[in-house]
């Protein structure tokens, strides 16, 4: 009776003992005479009843009780009679009559009710997050993330991999997205940056010796966010040396396999599906294709190219191409407002707009069908396997603008028309990746991962001759139409890494100063290695179900990087900035 | 044989098997006509001969081989001649007979010798990080962190504690040690701070309900370094709900033991003892006693109070003491110049000089004996337990100095005289600390552990009229002189919290400003709770024998905040700098 008991564990079999609850009130009722009491702790709710009859004292100082202050109860477990029994509770059978009662702390009346399902204004929660973690959402869903962290801890342990620590205050690399900088006392004028990951620390360890690496990293980018960024991350960081990228993809599979069967109970079947770059954009306009559901793209240039329809033709002169989605049986609930609708929608993709036909017993008609011979609409028919009312959307346009558009349309329409099961995990391996992407502003070649990945060995020779078209010898892994992270293996020669460098444009001078430590360890013994990076928040949200990533970070920033918790970032004092010898630029 | 083999697992039970190795040349050795190649990677070494008898091709691609080249070799496990068997190597009963070579990766030669220990300047090992790494008891050092990691883990997984991120770009508040800041560009002239612990945030854990929380948190400071302190470190940060702190030290205790025993195979006898911070700083000196040798501080104040010695007389005189430590039988080994040097080593700690007797045949004898009377001499040996050939070193000042000098010479002469048994772990907490220290600068009381510390219950009611008499329900641990960490339970009532921040001479807006958000959260429901803070670094560096923090941090920084392998910190761009609108000060 001394130990404290967790009071949503608590069971037809406790009947009769006496038991010390510690806990918050959810809720207190008062019904005739007695006083009824939800009482919550971590492992969930418990009914305590005060009755005059058992115990004067403590009904009396249950009467001063209000939502969320925190008790102290001794009872006894009774069973509740028949007709009170509450069978959508955990604990509905049973409850705690009470004998004493201690307020350890009292509550102000919270600022929102703490229940499972809520519509407060999120700036509010997030000021109040403390309380908003209360609700047992959260708490399901930080004790999963709990449970996925060390699932896939347990596994890597268990593969012979170390966990180590790279360090937080590290050095500033111009490539990548925005640095966070931290200037240095000691070093007046210089300043550390925070990582945006640990890649050339983990690239180190590998020539170090080490073999096989891990960290459950936090990462940092200082980039204006979405729903699905935040400006500090964690990342399942992983290096290996002198493994193939189909045995780290085949250890990462192994892992995920073992995290989903742990905290959801759920088979997945390896190896998981593979598909080209190439493919996935032209089959989902996407490198992270959501295969839950079809209506992929369908291509049909060729069938359009000499058409009447000056929109077709030119986008197929000028280099691009004509697609369209086959909207399956919705040509009747899609009025011309609504695919208005959906034409504003593919215009944020960069798409002029959007053409359109109905299929009306075995007939195309709707505005463009006038533009198109019989051939035409009978090899448009044939090619999307169209039926009598199928609605046939098309965007005409450079190439990369149709995939962004319609595989952005295509998401849009799977929600909408409920195509997607949403208890699927639908796994895939994104693969042959193009190692550079040309960048028109800068007339430059960008690293499409980083610079540091190995490109495929058969491409090797046209790294020079036509950089664009080498591929690299990196893989991405997707979820149900999101990027869990991605991996490569890495460059581990010298001269190799250095006509990288030259193709990004970089002079001898600059990968000197900027890599030059990487330079110089390719040197000395630098084993063949690779790795991957998995987005844990993210992981996190889709086994959860989840549609945010700020509901899978304990305290999370705004889209504006601020925490409405603490307030920050916040004033610093002048004795603080001049010992830093910075000064804020007038006018702010 | 296509699967690769660790070389350094390789013994008898292998002979006549064909392996597959890759690693790096340990060393290579011609003799009589044939090569040896010891061949290193992660498990360690195994010796490679190249035979022209077995394989011409693989001989002669050997002989292009240097040190720290990274190789993939196949051949087949052979006995060694009894002859040849080096008992000192793990696989020395067996080598293999190489039968193909293929050079993975070429090395130039290392700038030192990798070899298990080393004196090369540790700049030069800190810039060549990556190849220092590659030494045997660094690669030991790291495999047992890892170890020791994952034991306290297991432990608090196992005891339903959930691991928790807490924020790493969060306010800036001025109590404690100087923060590292980091401009906001977002909110131009605001800054992040990085955490000097998770304290506030794991408070608010508790206020989020979730009673059992850990982390293996990255801390930061921005202070000036010494051998033991790293501008990030790692600490086991910890915090409870509804415990009180003997439970919160009894969990803390079974989980070093359980790590104690999983990493070195030792036994812990459990309760660890426990001292209160008078005892230790009157026995041994020091708030963090190394319990592992005697040579206790003797007091003598009583007994030469009223000595004709002015120096004695004065101490006392002014509240000070005189104290002593008895140096056993050493002293025909401490002539007057070997403690000229003890007293300059004890002026660094404060103290102006120290005084000194001998004992020979029953007598004291030495420069202050003439200043003693007999009935003093005689206490003096009575308390001291004094016997022949011992010496006395006696300190006469403030207590704190006395204490302070005396502690470090304890220390210094344990060391010297190998009093000290390094394969003990004498584990203590030391409980019963002040709340309070009164800084005679500022003219006012500085939180002793944090603003954040319960006070004893009993001393509740001195907070206002005796500050510095109210002791703290706090308690540290403590191993072989080391402090690894401290904890305490939290003040969890407003009230207290707001009495607090008077104590500690905030004005009520200055405590709302920096705290409000936490004043706020008491109001709504918060339980009592408490932790501890562990520091990871440290612990690895003790249970690995090493005496240097920089031994235990994979990518450590130096005395001056530097990273010698990247180059951090470094220069940024001006255009970094006017994104975040600030300037770096003139005459930079």
């Amino acid at each position: 009776m001394s130990e404290r008991i967790l009071g949503g564990t608590l069971s037809e079999k406790d009947v009769n003992q006496s038991v010390l609850l510690k806990g918050w009130v959810q809720k207190r009722r008062d019904l005739g005479g007695l006083i009824f009491i939800d009482l919550r702790d971590k492992s969930g709710l418990v009914q305590v009843v005060f009755n005059p009859d058992h115990s004067k004292a403590a009904l009396q100082a249950a009467e001063g009780v209000r939502t969320e202050y925190v008790l102290e109860i001794k009872g006894k477990v009774v069973k509740r009679a028949e007709e009170t029994v509450n069978p959508a509770m955990g604990t509905g059978r049973i409850e705690v009559l009470a004998t004493d009662l201690v307020v350890l702390n009292k509550a102000k009346t919270p600022p929102f009710l703490i229940e499972e399902e809520t519509d407060v204004a999120e700036d509010l929660r997030l000021k109040y997050r403390y309380i908003d973690l209360r609700r047992s959402t959260l708490q399901e869903t930080f004790k999963m993330r709990h449970r996925a962290t060390q699932a896939i801890r347990n596994f890597l342990n268990d593969d012979g991999f170390l966990e180590m620590e790279t360090p937080i205050l590290t050095k500033s690399t111009p490539e990548g997205a925005r640095d966070y900088l931290v200037p240095s006392r000691v070093h007046q004028g210089h300043f550390y940056a925070l990582p945006q990951s640990p890649q050339l620390f983990k690239q180190l360890i590998m020539m170090s010796g080490f073999e096989k690496y891990y960290q459950i990293a936090r990462c940092f980018r200082d980039e204006d966010l979405r729903a699905d960024r935040q400006p500090e991350f964690t990342q399942v960081d992983i290096e290996t040396s002198f493994l193939t990228s189909d045995e780290i993809m085949e250890m990462t599979e192994n892992m995920m396999r073992n995290m989903l069967k742990e905290v959801k109970n759920k088979d997945l079947s390896l190896p998981l599906p593979r598909m080209p770059y190439d493919e996935a954009m032209e089959r989902f306009g996407s490198d992270k294709p959501d295969t839950r559901f079809g209506m992929e793209l369908i291509h049909v240039s060729d069938i359009v190219e000499h058409a009447s329809f000056k929109v077709f033709r030119d986008a197929i002169e000028s280099g691009g191409k004509v697609s369209l989605l086959n909207v399956k049986g919705q040509a009747a609930q899609y009025s011309r407002k609504d695919i208005d609708k959906l034409t504003e929608f593919a215009k944020v993709y960069g798409a002029k707009g959007l053409a359109w036909l109905k299929v009306n017993d075995g007939e195309l008609t709707g505005p463009i069908a006038k533009f198109l011979t019989d051939e035409e609409k009978n090899g448009l028919i044939d090619r999307s396997a169209a039926d009598d009312a199928d609605l046939l959307l098309f965007c005409a346009d450079k190439t990369a603008v149709v995939y962004d558009s319609l595989g952005a349309l295509r998401l849009k329409l799977g929600k909408e028309l409920n195509l997607i099961d949403e208890n699927q995990f639908n796994f895939l391996w994104v693969t042959d990746w193009p190692l550079l992407e040309y960048d028109e502003d800068s007339a430059r070649y960008f690293a499409a991962h980083h610079p540091f990945t190995m490109p495929v060995e058969e491409d090797l020779d046209k790294l020079e001759r036509d950089p664009g078209s080498v591929r690299a010898n990196a893989y991405d892994l997707v979820l149900n139409g999101y990027e869990l992270g991605g991996g490569s293996l890495r460059i581990h020669k010298k001269e190799q890494q250095l006509k990288m460098f030259d193709v990004l444009g970089f002079t001898k001078e600059e990968a000197n100063e900027q890599f030059g430590f990487l330079l110089e360890a390719l040197e000395y013994g630098a084993p063949p290695h690779g790795g991957i990076a998995l987005g844990l928040d993210r992981i996190v949200m889709l086994l959860a179900g989840r549609s945010n990533l700020r509901d899978t970070i304990l305290f999370p920033k705004t889209a504006s990087a601020s925490d409405l918790l603490t307030d920050a970032p916040g004033d610093v004092s002048q004795a603080q900035l001049d010992e830093l010898s910075i000064r804020i630029n007038d006018g702010i």
